[in-house]
């Protein structure tokens, strides 16, 4: 039996996480849930796995969940202290990070320096701080498990492979829901156009970060840290069917792919199950129904999401957790209808260059550098 | 450095495996080199590589052998029962059976018995006798190692993932040059036109099992010998462009290829160099010059050997043995403009009803059946 706490229990791989922990009594327990502030969903959560902890991140809900589970014998907490303290519980074998974004960095270090393993869904916390995470999970001898469909994909590929040098990785990319699309029809695509992906249904987040392709720049940086990989060993392919969820290539030049269905549950189980593969009845693929894979080279200079990456990696440092700050505010500003599609990309690049390099940060310096790209971000975001 | 024994050296696999060892000096070493009747080349082989034995299948060619390698070290050897001795040389660690055809069971056996590792290129001996050849290397702890791509690409996904179940094989056929055509067609087709592989350079023998699918028959069987599955677990996918060369579905849906050019030095040097992948200079696959990939279902009832094996496979006992024997009459038949392409299954059909069936066969039983099965077989060619 693993006991599992759930950062992000509300969101669309947290629901879906529970929704394999529901067919799988025998193997998986609950011990943590925690929201940022769907309040209904997490006490509803809470009444169905009772966890031995429930945290919601908006204090002033704190109330109305602690009142909700009144006589039952689950604990309540608020904000992002308990979070943070909630990841260390002893009983918890696996913390699935599935809240987006920065603010999943500090939980994450938490859960490791507590000895816990983690099913990593926020890769927010290896682009902004790979080395460091790297370093900690070493010293307290935990597996990151990649939860990422792409990066599942290169995990599975790898398993009995530890011995043979990786050549390459080619991470696929759907292309989004903009895919062929120029610059000038996308200066006017709308919100709602944005957030139609073709194949994945996913949080509004990244299905935002897919139609700029800076989903896939996060991606890039993600495998850098994860299976310790120049710049140089990871390669972009469109493959719009989605269906090669990505490839590894050897030193010997064969190539192993993980192909499937577009459906998280499938990773999201092999994560927590790892390393065993747990039968289910999820639908199985059939190769007549997609008679056609197709790849291509992404547009760069259309789609100048997955340069800033590759740029961020090469320079190190702080400038990933630059990168994924602005990010995160022009995002949250397009979804509020405050910035335009393209003006994304010219947020993030003025940030790139303005906010100060730091080469070798600490926790702290992450924090001051999102805090600083953030107030710069906003700044910008206002002038448009 | 490993000690190889190349059964069939003179042959298409046989020859491409002596380019990877000729690039790995390091890694390998030629114990033994044999081939059927190819003398010339069998004598070149022995200057540039230096095995402790040659063996010329053809008595016949003896003296030329012998003459040609006078001063040198090299034993000489000749006929098919110096093959199997040749085979047991102490010092030697693994055997490719790159012959073709019912001729490698025995030497494969003689191997096995001496506790040699099979690289196995000699797929008709799995498909005549796997029962006996699995519990044979069982017994003397001996690996079978595929060296068919297919086969490999499936070896190859199955590696760490030994506690996980798997639920199907996909094995992919590039449905030869004949892809899409009918009987009408078919039945007017030529020599030179079957012996057009789209994709693969091989010998004659399994160029025209490619065109007839009974290729892919023998590799449905091997399959189910190599990876202990029941006949509803292998399935066959066309695949034309022959670069996914086969994909394992495990119990959780998930499913794992392995891909690459078709080029048949790859799993040649993986089959030698296994657990090992071999840093080469081999081309690499671009996703770009193969931009889409595509799949079909089988066409049964035009291609119909391909129904034959997994009707031999259901009835089991010697009933692959004969499909085999018909097979390799009736394509030698062909490239002897002794019979026409549609004709080809008629005579196997007749075969598979006409000879009798034993439900354990031994050796003896395989031996008899094979001969018993190529007198009717001939007997039937004659008569078109």
């Amino acid at each position: 039996m693993k006991h599992i706490a759930i950062l992000g229990s509300t969101g669309s791989i947290g629901t879906q996480a529970l929704e394999v922990i529901r067919d799988h009594p025998e193997l998986f327990k609950v011990s943590v849930l925690s929201a940022g502030n769907n309040a209904g969903l997490l006490i509803e959560q809470a009444l169905e796995f009772h966890p031995a902890q429930v945290v919601i991140g908006d204090e002033q809900k704190y109330g109305e969940v602690k009142k909700a589970l009144a006589g039952t014998e689950i604990q309540v907490f608020a904000g992002e202290e308990a979070l943070i303290e909630s990841v260390k519980l002893t009983v918890i074998d696996v913390v699935l990070t599935a809240v987006v974004g920065f603010c999943g960095l500090r939980p994450t270090i938490a859960a490791i320096e507590a000895g816990k393993h983690i099913a990593l869904a926020n890769k927010e916390t290896l682009v902004v701080a790979g080395e460091l995470i790297n370093a900690l999970a070493k010293k307290n001898k935990v597996s990151i498990l990649p939860v990422d469909s792409e990066h599942s994909a290169i995990f599975q590929c790898l398993q009995g492979e530890s011995a043979n040098k990786v050549e390459k990785i080619y991470l696929t990319a759907s292309g989004g829901p903009f895919r062929g699309k120029k610059i000038d029809f996308l200066a006017s695509v709308t919100k709602k156009e944005a957030l139609k992906h073709p194949n994945w249904t996913m949080g509004a987040k990244i299905t935002i970060d897919s139609a700029t392709l800076m989903n896939k720049g996060l991606e890039v940086i993600e495998a850098k840290w994860l299976f310790d990989l120049e710049p140089s060993q990871i390669d972009v392919i469109i493959h719009p069917q989605s269906v090669i969820h990505s490839i590894a290539q050897f030193q010997d030049g064969s190539m192993k792919a993980q192909m499937g269905l577009p459906d998280m549950k499938l990773p999201i189980q092999y994560a927590l199950g790892y390393p065993d593969r747990i039968l289910n009845t999820f639908p199985r693929f059939d190769f007549i129904k997609y008679a056609q894979l197709t790849f291509e080279q992404p547009d760069l200079s259309t789609f100048r999401s997955l340069g800033f990456a590759f740029e961020a990696m090469e320079r190190g440092g702080n400038v990933p957790c630059i990168m994924n700050a602005a990010n995160e505010v022009v995002v949250r500003a397009f979804l509020n209808d405050e910035l335009g599609f393209l003006e994304m990309s010219e947020v993030i690049e003025r940030c790139m260059s303005e906010v100060s390099y730091i080469r070798d940060p600490n926790l702290t310096d992450f924090m001051e550098t999102d805090e600083e790209t953030r107030k710069i971000a906003m700044q910008l975001v206002t002038n448009y």
